[in-house]
Protein backbone atom coordinates (compact mmCIF):
# COMPACT_ATOMS: atom_id res chain seq x y z
CA UNK A 1 0.00 0.00 0.00
CA UNK A 2 0.97 3.42 -0.47
CA UNK A 3 2.70 5.26 2.29
CA UNK A 4 2.79 8.98 3.10
CA UNK A 5 5.06 11.05 5.11
CA UNK A 6 2.71 13.25 7.89
CA UNK A 7 5.01 14.70 10.35
CA UNK A 8 2.84 17.02 12.09
CA UNK A 9 -0.31 15.03 11.51
CA UNK A 10 -2.95 15.42 14.67
CA UNK A 11 -6.57 14.73 14.66
CA UNK A 12 -8.98 13.17 12.19
CA UNK A 13 -7.91 14.60 8.36
CA UNK A 14 -4.58 15.60 6.63
CA UNK A 15 -3.53 17.41 4.08
CA UNK A 16 -0.42 16.17 2.15
CA UNK A 17 2.27 18.61 1.30
CA UNK A 18 2.42 19.85 -2.57
CA UNK A 19 4.83 17.45 -3.53
CA UNK A 20 3.30 14.30 -2.46
CA UNK A 21 -0.30 15.05 -3.50
CA UNK A 22 1.01 15.65 -6.76
CA UNK A 23 2.68 12.00 -6.44
CA UNK A 24 -0.51 10.62 -5.27
CA UNK A 25 -3.10 11.70 -7.77
CA UNK A 26 -1.06 12.51 -10.96
CA UNK A 27 1.65 9.52 -10.59
CA UNK A 28 -0.64 6.71 -8.61
CA UNK A 29 -4.00 8.05 -9.75
CA UNK A 30 -5.61 7.82 -6.46
CA UNK A 31 -9.19 8.51 -5.98
CA UNK A 32 -11.18 9.19 -3.23
CA UNK A 33 -12.00 6.34 -0.90
CA UNK A 34 -8.57 4.58 -1.73
CA UNK A 35 -6.56 3.26 1.13
CA UNK A 36 -2.87 4.65 2.29
CA UNK A 37 -0.61 4.49 4.76
CA UNK A 38 0.81 7.72 6.67
CA UNK A 39 3.83 7.43 8.90
CA UNK A 40 4.78 10.92 11.11
CA UNK A 41 8.27 10.02 11.55
CA UNK A 42 7.54 9.89 15.70
CA UNK A 43 6.64 6.44 15.83
CA UNK A 44 3.00 6.45 14.68
CA UNK A 45 1.84 4.48 11.78
CA UNK A 46 -1.75 5.67 10.18
CA UNK A 47 -4.06 3.16 8.25
CA UNK A 48 -6.38 6.28 5.99
CA UNK A 49 -8.22 6.81 3.11
CA UNK A 50 -8.59 9.52 0.78
CA UNK A 51 -11.08 11.67 1.01
CA UNK A 52 -10.20 15.00 -1.45
CA UNK A 53 -7.77 13.83 -4.16
CA UNK A 54 -6.39 17.27 -5.08
CA UNK A 55 -3.03 18.02 -6.68
CA UNK A 56 -2.85 21.09 -4.82
CA UNK A 57 -3.18 19.56 -1.23
CA UNK A 58 -5.07 15.72 -1.06
CA UNK A 59 -7.12 15.63 1.56
CA UNK A 60 -6.74 11.88 3.82
CA UNK A 61 -8.67 11.33 6.81
CA UNK A 62 -7.29 8.62 9.02
CA UNK A 63 -9.28 5.25 10.20
CA UNK A 64 -6.93 4.00 12.19
CA UNK A 65 -3.89 4.37 14.36
CA UNK A 66 -0.91 2.23 15.86
CA UNK A 67 1.57 3.84 18.44
CA UNK A 68 5.34 2.94 19.01
CA UNK A 69 5.33 0.77 15.50
CA UNK A 70 8.19 -0.77 15.36
CA UNK A 71 9.74 0.53 18.33
CA UNK A 72 13.54 -0.73 18.57
CA UNK A 73 14.75 -1.69 22.88
CA UNK A 74 17.91 -0.01 21.64
CA UNK A 75 19.16 2.84 20.80
CA UNK A 76 22.33 3.48 18.13
CA UNK A 77 23.74 6.78 16.94
CA UNK A 78 26.06 6.29 14.21
CA UNK A 79 28.88 9.18 13.31
CA UNK A 80 30.54 8.31 9.60
CA UNK A 81 32.72 10.39 7.77
CA UNK A 82 30.64 10.94 3.91
CA UNK A 83 32.46 8.71 1.41
CA UNK A 84 33.93 10.21 -1.60
CA UNK A 85 31.53 8.93 -3.73
CA UNK A 86 28.19 10.35 -2.55
CA UNK A 87 26.13 7.23 -3.89
CA UNK A 88 27.99 5.35 -1.10
CA UNK A 89 26.76 6.89 1.68
CA UNK A 90 23.21 7.63 0.46
CA UNK A 91 23.31 3.86 0.19
CA UNK A 92 24.88 3.92 3.61
CA UNK A 93 22.22 6.28 4.79
CA UNK A 94 19.85 4.11 3.18
CA UNK A 95 20.32 0.21 4.29
CA UNK A 96 20.84 1.76 8.23
CA UNK A 97 17.57 3.36 7.85
CA UNK A 98 16.08 0.24 6.59
CA UNK A 99 18.01 -2.35 9.59
CA UNK A 100 17.16 0.45 11.98
CA UNK A 101 19.04 3.40 13.71
CA UNK A 102 18.36 6.17 15.78
CA UNK A 103 20.67 9.24 14.51
CA UNK A 104 23.30 9.64 12.18
CA UNK A 105 25.89 12.09 12.17
CA UNK A 106 28.03 12.99 9.12
CA UNK A 107 31.66 13.26 10.74
CA UNK A 108 34.56 15.28 8.98
CA UNK A 109 37.35 13.76 10.17
CA UNK A 110 41.60 14.02 9.39
CA UNK A 111 41.34 11.64 6.07
CA UNK A 112 37.87 13.02 5.25
CA UNK A 113 37.63 13.49 1.42
CA UNK A 114 34.24 15.00 1.21
CA UNK A 115 34.12 17.98 3.53
CA UNK A 116 30.63 19.24 2.13
CA UNK A 117 27.33 17.34 2.30
CA UNK A 118 23.84 18.34 1.44
CA UNK A 119 21.16 18.09 4.54
CA UNK A 120 17.56 18.12 2.18
CA UNK A 121 19.48 15.50 0.15
CA UNK A 122 20.14 13.30 3.25
CA UNK A 123 16.79 13.84 4.70
CA UNK A 124 15.14 12.74 1.25
CA UNK A 125 17.34 9.54 1.42
CA UNK A 126 16.18 8.42 4.47
CA UNK A 127 12.88 8.71 4.38
CA UNK A 128 12.52 7.37 1.24
CA UNK A 129 14.19 4.25 2.69
CA UNK A 130 11.58 4.52 5.97
CA UNK A 131 8.94 4.66 3.50
CA UNK A 132 10.25 1.79 1.41
CA UNK A 133 10.60 -0.68 4.75
CA UNK A 134 7.57 0.87 6.67
CA UNK A 135 9.53 2.75 9.44
CA UNK A 136 6.97 4.60 11.50
CA UNK A 137 10.08 6.02 13.01
CA UNK A 138 12.26 8.15 11.01
CA UNK A 139 15.55 8.93 12.51
CA UNK A 140 17.65 12.43 12.76
CA UNK A 141 20.11 13.24 10.35
CA UNK A 142 22.67 16.29 11.84
CA UNK A 143 24.27 18.66 9.87
CA UNK A 144 28.23 17.17 8.99
CA UNK A 145 30.04 17.72 12.01
CA UNK A 146 34.02 18.18 13.07
CA UNK A 147 35.22 15.35 14.87
CA UNK A 148 36.69 17.71 17.91
CA UNK A 149 33.03 18.91 18.49
CA UNK A 150 31.39 15.44 18.09
CA UNK A 151 33.62 13.50 20.78
CA UNK A 152 33.00 16.53 23.20
CA UNK A 153 29.51 16.35 22.91
CA UNK A 154 26.97 15.32 26.31
CA UNK A 155 25.84 11.75 25.35
CA UNK A 156 24.91 10.88 28.59
CA UNK A 157 24.94 7.49 29.20
CA UNK A 158 25.43 5.88 26.16
CA UNK A 159 28.68 3.64 25.13
CA UNK A 160 30.84 5.35 23.06
CA UNK A 161 32.77 3.35 20.47
CA UNK A 162 35.03 4.29 18.06
CA UNK A 163 35.77 1.60 14.99
CA UNK A 164 39.04 1.62 13.54
CA UNK A 165 42.40 -0.96 12.23
CA UNK A 166 45.11 1.15 14.30
CA UNK A 167 46.51 -2.28 15.78
CA UNK A 168 48.65 0.47 18.09
CA UNK A 169 45.48 1.13 20.05
CA UNK A 170 43.89 -1.17 22.45
CA UNK A 171 40.16 -2.23 20.82
CA UNK A 172 37.34 -4.44 21.68
CA UNK A 173 35.71 -6.70 19.28
CA UNK A 174 31.86 -4.52 19.03
CA UNK A 175 29.88 -7.98 18.97
CA UNK A 176 31.26 -8.26 23.08
CA UNK A 177 30.56 -5.10 24.11
CA UNK A 178 27.65 -3.69 25.42
CA UNK A 179 25.29 -1.80 22.81
CA UNK A 180 21.97 -1.92 24.00
CA UNK A 181 22.86 2.37 23.79
CA UNK A 182 25.64 3.63 22.39
CA UNK A 183 27.32 5.48 20.04
CA UNK A 184 30.09 4.25 16.78
CA UNK A 185 32.02 6.50 14.84
CA UNK A 186 33.25 4.95 11.71
CA UNK A 187 36.12 7.01 9.79
CA UNK A 188 37.08 7.81 6.16
CA UNK A 189 38.70 5.22 3.67
CA UNK A 190 42.20 6.01 5.35
CA UNK A 191 40.75 5.30 8.61
CA UNK A 192 40.70 7.65 12.18
CA UNK A 193 44.30 9.37 11.93
CA UNK A 194 46.42 8.23 15.67
CA UNK A 195 45.61 11.93 16.81
CA UNK A 196 42.02 11.41 16.20
CA UNK A 197 42.24 8.03 17.76
CA UNK A 198 44.02 9.14 20.70
CA UNK A 199 41.73 12.27 21.55
CA UNK A 200 39.10 9.71 21.43
CA UNK A 201 40.12 7.70 23.94
CA UNK A 202 40.80 10.86 26.12
CA UNK A 203 37.55 12.01 25.99
CA UNK A 204 36.22 8.53 26.70
CA UNK A 205 35.51 6.51 23.56
CA UNK A 206 36.72 3.22 23.10
CA UNK A 207 38.22 1.56 20.37
CA UNK A 208 36.32 -1.35 18.71
CA UNK A 209 36.79 -3.96 16.10
CA UNK A 210 33.97 -4.75 13.45
CA UNK A 211 35.80 -8.13 12.27
CA UNK A 212 38.27 -9.20 10.73
CA UNK A 213 37.63 -8.06 7.19
CA UNK A 214 38.89 -5.15 5.74
CA UNK A 215 35.64 -2.76 4.93
CA UNK A 216 34.82 0.30 2.95
CA UNK A 217 33.77 3.00 5.08
CA UNK A 218 29.49 2.30 4.28
CA UNK A 219 29.93 -1.40 4.92
CA UNK A 220 31.18 -0.87 8.31
CA UNK A 221 28.72 1.27 8.67
CA UNK A 222 25.97 -1.03 8.32
CA UNK A 223 27.78 -3.61 9.57
CA UNK A 224 27.45 -1.71 12.82
CA UNK A 225 24.02 -1.13 12.71
CA UNK A 226 23.14 -4.98 12.05
CA UNK A 227 25.89 -6.11 15.04
CA UNK A 228 24.36 -3.43 16.91
CA UNK A 229 20.94 -4.94 16.67
CA UNK A 230 22.33 -8.90 17.11
CA UNK B 1 48.87 -0.95 -3.57
CA UNK B 2 47.51 -2.72 -7.24
CA UNK B 3 46.33 -5.99 -7.03
CA UNK B 4 45.98 -8.89 -9.45
CA UNK B 5 43.96 -11.65 -9.61
CA UNK B 6 46.05 -14.57 -10.89
CA UNK B 7 44.26 -17.90 -10.18
CA UNK B 8 45.93 -20.44 -12.35
CA UNK B 9 49.86 -19.13 -10.69
CA UNK B 10 52.94 -21.49 -9.88
CA UNK B 11 56.17 -21.17 -9.56
CA UNK B 12 58.05 -17.77 -9.12
CA UNK B 13 56.96 -15.74 -12.83
CA UNK B 14 53.33 -15.14 -13.43
CA UNK B 15 52.00 -13.11 -16.83
CA UNK B 16 49.38 -11.37 -16.33
CA UNK B 17 45.75 -11.93 -18.56
CA UNK B 18 45.34 -9.89 -21.44
CA UNK B 19 43.15 -7.14 -19.68
CA UNK B 20 45.25 -7.09 -16.47
CA UNK B 21 48.26 -6.47 -18.33
CA UNK B 22 47.04 -3.74 -20.30
CA UNK B 23 45.40 -1.86 -16.93
CA UNK B 24 49.34 -2.36 -15.60
CA UNK B 25 50.58 -1.18 -18.51
CA UNK B 26 48.19 1.46 -19.92
CA UNK B 27 46.20 2.92 -16.96
CA UNK B 28 48.38 2.60 -14.31
CA UNK B 29 51.59 2.94 -16.28
CA UNK B 30 53.50 0.22 -13.92
CA UNK B 31 57.47 -0.11 -15.01
CA UNK B 32 60.09 -2.67 -14.27
CA UNK B 33 60.95 -2.91 -10.32
CA UNK B 34 56.88 -1.35 -9.58
CA UNK B 35 55.86 -3.98 -6.31
CA UNK B 36 52.02 -5.22 -6.83
CA UNK B 37 49.91 -7.70 -4.76
CA UNK B 38 48.81 -10.97 -6.42
CA UNK B 39 45.80 -13.17 -4.83
CA UNK B 40 44.96 -16.66 -6.38
CA UNK B 41 41.32 -17.14 -5.20
CA UNK B 42 42.10 -19.89 -3.23
CA UNK B 43 44.14 -18.26 -0.11
CA UNK B 44 47.18 -17.21 -1.17
CA UNK B 45 48.50 -13.34 -1.45
CA UNK B 46 51.82 -12.66 -3.22
CA UNK B 47 53.83 -10.30 -2.77
CA UNK B 48 55.42 -9.29 -6.68
CA UNK B 49 57.39 -7.02 -8.59
CA UNK B 50 56.92 -6.61 -12.23
CA UNK B 51 59.54 -7.43 -14.27
CA UNK B 52 58.69 -6.94 -17.86
CA UNK B 53 55.47 -4.11 -18.07
CA UNK B 54 54.22 -5.65 -21.80
CA UNK B 55 50.63 -4.59 -22.50
CA UNK B 56 50.23 -8.03 -24.09
CA UNK B 57 51.42 -9.60 -20.92
CA UNK B 58 52.86 -8.16 -17.91
CA UNK B 59 55.57 -10.75 -16.13
CA UNK B 60 55.72 -10.28 -12.53
CA UNK B 61 57.96 -12.19 -10.01
CA UNK B 62 56.51 -13.66 -6.68
CA UNK B 63 59.10 -11.86 -3.72
CA UNK B 64 57.31 -13.57 -1.10
CA UNK B 65 53.80 -15.52 -0.45
CA UNK B 66 51.46 -15.70 2.24
CA UNK B 67 49.02 -18.42 1.99
CA UNK B 68 45.44 -19.07 3.74
CA UNK B 69 45.31 -15.28 4.25
CA UNK B 70 42.43 -13.83 6.19
CA UNK B 71 41.27 -17.74 6.79
CA UNK B 72 37.26 -17.81 7.69
CA UNK B 73 36.31 -20.23 10.93
CA UNK B 74 32.99 -20.56 9.36
CA UNK B 75 31.34 -21.43 6.22
CA UNK B 76 28.47 -18.98 4.65
CA UNK B 77 26.82 -20.66 1.64
CA UNK B 78 23.90 -17.91 0.54
CA UNK B 79 20.91 -18.56 -1.75
CA UNK B 80 19.29 -15.60 -2.94
CA UNK B 81 16.92 -14.52 -5.60
CA UNK B 82 18.43 -12.15 -7.69
CA UNK B 83 16.27 -8.47 -7.83
CA UNK B 84 14.73 -7.38 -10.71
CA UNK B 85 16.94 -4.09 -10.29
CA UNK B 86 20.65 -5.74 -10.67
CA UNK B 87 22.33 -3.14 -9.42
CA UNK B 88 20.73 -4.37 -6.00
CA UNK B 89 22.06 -7.64 -6.60
CA UNK B 90 25.40 -6.80 -7.89
CA UNK B 91 25.22 -4.60 -4.75
CA UNK B 92 24.60 -7.74 -2.24
CA UNK B 93 27.89 -9.56 -4.22
CA UNK B 94 30.15 -6.78 -3.42
CA UNK B 95 28.97 -6.13 0.17
CA UNK B 96 28.98 -9.82 1.08
CA UNK B 97 32.18 -10.64 -0.96
CA UNK B 98 33.33 -7.92 1.58
CA UNK B 99 32.19 -8.97 4.59
CA UNK B 100 33.22 -12.63 4.14
CA UNK B 101 31.27 -15.52 2.30
CA UNK B 102 32.04 -18.72 0.67
CA UNK B 103 29.61 -19.40 -1.53
CA UNK B 104 26.42 -17.36 -3.46
CA UNK B 105 23.83 -19.65 -5.19
CA UNK B 106 21.36 -17.29 -7.41
CA UNK B 107 17.91 -18.70 -6.61
CA UNK B 108 14.83 -18.57 -8.93
CA UNK B 109 11.57 -18.89 -7.13
CA UNK B 110 7.97 -18.43 -7.50
CA UNK B 111 8.12 -14.97 -6.64
CA UNK B 112 11.33 -14.22 -9.04
CA UNK B 113 11.22 -11.22 -11.16
CA UNK B 114 14.24 -11.55 -12.27
CA UNK B 115 14.83 -15.09 -14.49
CA UNK B 116 18.20 -14.17 -16.09
CA UNK B 117 21.48 -13.37 -14.84
CA UNK B 118 24.92 -13.34 -16.38
CA UNK B 119 27.49 -15.18 -14.50
CA UNK B 120 30.23 -13.56 -15.93
CA UNK B 121 28.96 -10.25 -14.57
CA UNK B 122 28.45 -11.48 -11.16
CA UNK B 123 32.30 -13.30 -11.44
CA UNK B 124 33.47 -9.81 -12.20
CA UNK B 125 32.06 -7.83 -8.97
CA UNK B 126 33.05 -10.58 -6.93
CA UNK B 127 36.08 -10.13 -8.36
CA UNK B 128 36.53 -6.60 -7.94
CA UNK B 129 34.98 -6.55 -4.76
CA UNK B 130 37.47 -9.45 -3.59
CA UNK B 131 40.76 -6.92 -4.74
CA UNK B 132 39.39 -3.53 -3.56
CA UNK B 133 38.72 -5.76 0.00
CA UNK B 134 42.01 -7.37 -0.53
CA UNK B 135 40.92 -11.18 -0.07
CA UNK B 136 42.75 -13.98 -1.03
CA UNK B 137 39.66 -16.49 -1.00
CA UNK B 138 37.38 -15.90 -4.03
CA UNK B 139 33.60 -16.87 -3.05
CA UNK B 140 32.34 -19.52 -5.44
CA UNK B 141 28.89 -18.09 -7.27
CA UNK B 142 26.95 -20.92 -9.08
CA UNK B 143 24.79 -20.13 -11.68
CA UNK B 144 20.96 -19.52 -11.15
CA UNK B 145 19.36 -22.91 -9.66
CA UNK B 146 16.05 -23.52 -9.51
CA UNK B 147 14.49 -23.87 -5.98
CA UNK B 148 13.55 -27.11 -5.68
CA UNK B 149 16.55 -28.68 -7.25
CA UNK B 150 18.89 -26.67 -4.73
CA UNK B 151 17.08 -27.68 -1.65
CA UNK B 152 17.86 -31.18 -2.88
CA UNK B 153 20.83 -30.81 -3.00
CA UNK B 154 23.29 -32.46 -0.54
CA UNK B 155 24.97 -29.89 2.27
CA UNK B 156 26.81 -32.46 4.10
CA UNK B 157 26.43 -31.56 7.94
CA UNK B 158 26.07 -27.81 6.91
CA UNK B 159 22.93 -26.48 8.92
CA UNK B 160 20.31 -25.41 6.29
CA UNK B 161 18.15 -22.16 6.74
CA UNK B 162 15.59 -20.53 5.26
CA UNK B 163 14.79 -17.24 6.23
CA UNK B 164 11.09 -15.87 5.26
CA UNK B 165 8.27 -13.39 7.30
CA UNK B 166 5.41 -15.98 6.85
CA UNK B 167 3.51 -16.12 10.68
CA UNK B 168 2.10 -19.05 9.89
CA UNK B 169 5.64 -21.10 9.48
CA UNK B 170 7.46 -21.63 13.26
CA UNK B 171 10.87 -19.43 12.40
CA UNK B 172 14.17 -19.33 15.10
CA UNK B 173 16.19 -15.96 15.10
CA UNK B 174 19.05 -16.47 13.02
CA UNK B 175 21.55 -15.07 15.59
CA UNK B 176 20.46 -18.07 17.91
CA UNK B 177 21.07 -20.71 15.93
CA UNK B 178 24.43 -22.91 14.86
CA UNK B 179 25.85 -20.47 12.05
CA UNK B 180 29.39 -21.84 12.29
CA UNK B 181 28.97 -23.91 8.91
CA UNK B 182 25.75 -23.10 6.96
CA UNK B 183 23.36 -22.57 4.29
CA UNK B 184 20.79 -19.40 4.36
CA UNK B 185 18.08 -19.20 1.70
CA UNK B 186 16.30 -15.52 0.70
CA UNK B 187 13.40 -14.90 -1.05
CA UNK B 188 12.56 -12.44 -3.47
CA UNK B 189 10.32 -9.07 -2.94
CA UNK B 190 7.18 -10.87 -1.73
CA UNK B 191 8.96 -13.84 0.24
CA UNK B 192 9.15 -17.57 -0.55
CA UNK B 193 5.47 -19.08 -1.11
CA UNK B 194 4.04 -20.89 1.50
CA UNK B 195 4.54 -24.01 -0.91
CA UNK B 196 8.31 -23.14 -1.33
CA UNK B 197 8.60 -22.90 2.69
CA UNK B 198 6.63 -25.75 3.14
CA UNK B 199 9.07 -28.11 0.80
CA UNK B 200 12.00 -26.86 2.51
CA UNK B 201 10.80 -27.74 5.77
CA UNK B 202 10.35 -30.99 4.29
CA UNK B 203 13.43 -31.04 2.81
CA UNK B 204 14.96 -30.17 6.29
CA UNK B 205 15.56 -26.26 6.17
CA UNK B 206 14.84 -24.22 9.30
CA UNK B 207 12.70 -21.21 9.34
CA UNK B 208 14.65 -18.31 10.68
CA UNK B 209 14.27 -14.96 10.86
CA UNK B 210 16.59 -12.12 10.16
CA UNK B 211 15.17 -9.29 13.06
CA UNK B 212 11.87 -7.39 12.80
CA UNK B 213 12.85 -5.14 10.43
CA UNK B 214 11.12 -5.31 6.84
CA UNK B 215 14.14 -5.34 4.81
CA UNK B 216 14.71 -5.85 1.38
CA UNK B 217 15.82 -8.82 -0.66
CA UNK B 218 19.90 -7.45 -0.83
CA UNK B 219 19.74 -6.23 2.50
CA UNK B 220 18.90 -9.71 4.11
CA UNK B 221 21.06 -11.15 2.41
CA UNK B 222 23.90 -8.90 3.69
CA UNK B 223 21.82 -8.77 7.53
CA UNK B 224 22.61 -12.77 7.27
CA UNK B 225 26.44 -12.27 5.98
CA UNK B 226 26.95 -10.38 8.58
CA UNK B 227 25.13 -12.23 11.71
CA UNK B 228 26.56 -15.55 10.72
CA UNK B 229 30.01 -13.81 11.37
CA UNK B 230 29.23 -12.38 14.57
Amino acid sequence: MTIFYTPDIEGEKYILSAEESRHAVQVLRLCAGDRVQLIDGRGSLYEAIVEEPSQRGCVVRVVSVEREYGKRLGYLHIAIAPTKNIDRFEWFLEKATEIGIERITPLLTDHSERKIIKDDRCEKVILAAAKQSLKAYLPDCDSLEKFDDFIKRDFGGAHRYIAHCNNDFPRREFKDCDRRECIVMIGAEGDFSPKEIDRAYQAGFTGISLGTARLRTETAGVVAAVVAGV
